[in-house]
């Protein structure tokens, strides 16, 4: 256990996205398994003008900050053959999501989709579908979160506790999150 | 003049970029010429994290819309052959903007490069030198703003009044942007 953790972590893991971006609250007291607090996903108003739409995505994460008061954002740095447009866009949503976190001081880790793969399936080209079904069993949920935008979001947070905390390599599932059934 | 004149128009022009963000404010008075009131260079530290230099750009254009409460802040909508990822951390800048306009509920009006130059100088391929010389000759300055950041920031507020208010067509210079020696 680090130092950081004597009095439990909390992390709000996000997955960004213009359209849909999940989101994942997980929390670890010492000594405790980590449990999943809340998940779910910001959609900002269809067909609204960009500046509204991302400042309704800066307005929920601000407000799910001030609720948890996480230690720590963890924020997938999405980037893999994007286009120029479509990263442009997916910009503007990181941006307001990064503005929210530094305005409350709270700490940002940003991991990319490969490690968050890793860390959480065990290899970087896991699919959507294999993530939500390993973040269902590492947190012992009844079903996966869904949609997947919001498992995403669950999933990066856990990336976090993996490679930002327990300081696993990537690939390495940590024996707390081992099978449910151990 | 339009309704909105009646009271005068105050305008902020914003160029946004992650390295140096280039803004302007003009203010026209009903029957007046249209006056400069500040121009600059918002310069995130260099080598600070991403979320730090992008809070700065938040409150660096948060403060400078308090200062002024412009009825529009006009942005550069940017894009022209960046590649995915200088348009994703562009995009971080602009959304920090965005989210800094929508928050105080101002009006944000967005033009492309080409619509800029077009307003400005009359054609699409003008030069960064250009869009200064003209810049300073429509706003009587003894030289052009400097560097070349801020004066694209104030191109940006020259045209939204061009595009957006006076409602002249692309390439034609409004009378009252007319030769000064006039």
């Amino acid at each position: 256990m680090t130092a950081k953790e004597a009095d439990g972590l909390t992390v709000v893991g996000i997955d960004p996205g213009s359209i849909a971006t999940g989101y994942g609250v997980i929390s670890r007291a010492p000594g405790s398994r980590v449990r999943l607090l809340e998940c779910g996903v910001i959609r900002p108003t269809k067909g609204g003008a960009l500046a509204i739409r991302i400042r309704e995505i800066f307005d929920a994460v601000t407000e799910l900050l001030e609720r948890y008061r996480p230690d720590v954002v963890s924020v997938e740095s999405v980037f893999q053959g994007k286009n120029a447009r479509s990263a442009l866009i997916l910009g503007h949503a990181r941006g307001a999501i990064l503005v929210a976190g530094a305005l409350q001081e709270i700490e940002i880790a940003e991991y990319t989709p490969v490690e968050i793969k890793k860390a959480v399936v065990g290899h970087g080209s896991a699919t959507k579908n294999q993530v939500a079904l390993l973040v269902q069993e590492q947190l012992r949920l009844r079903e996966p979160p869904s949609p997947s935008d919001a498992a995403d979001g669950v999933a990066c947070a856990l990336c976090h506790l993996v490679l930002g905390v327990d300081g696993q390599l990537p690939g390495a599932l940590p024996h707390r999150f081992a099978r449910s059934s151990s």
